[in-house]
């Protein structure tokens, strides 16, 4: 995976995650150092609308419109943070 | 909350949390220092079955037996671990 096109894809999810996957309010989860293959499984989840409740709703629509490579970039992306 | 509390029902998370809120296996999220109120939300979705995929069938038998305070406990104990 491609950790810097990860990044690119990730100004958008700096609004609540932060540049630096320190989350910008609790309810967010903090994505800086977690592991890859969670977060590639938990956008995935998004994306195929298995998951409800919570942010779900905004998370479903900012995954929609990624594909595998970028799941797969976004994940080496912030899993790369401390 | 009760992060002490919250330590002593985590007994059965660390399987695949680990005591230290670090995950076992890259496709369990890593819990230290997570938000708190994250972490009740994910709990509290997983509780209600409003998520799937992944490893959500796991999850939702290990939340199923928690009360709200059991819930706030382990939020609290594992976003206390650096």
């Amino acid at each position: 995976a491609d950790a810097a096109a990860g990044k690119a894809k990730a100004a958008v999810c700096a609004a609540c995650h932060g540049m630096d996957g320190k989350a910008t309010a609790p309810i967010y989860p903090n994505l800086a150092g977690q592991n890859a293959a969670y977060l590639e499984s938990a956008l995935k989840a998004y994306k195929a609308g298995q998951r409800k409740g919570g942010q779900s709703a905004i998370m479903t629509g900012m995954a929609a419109p990624l594909n595998d490579t970028d799941i797969a970039n976004l994940a080496a992306y912030y899993s790369s943070l401390k």
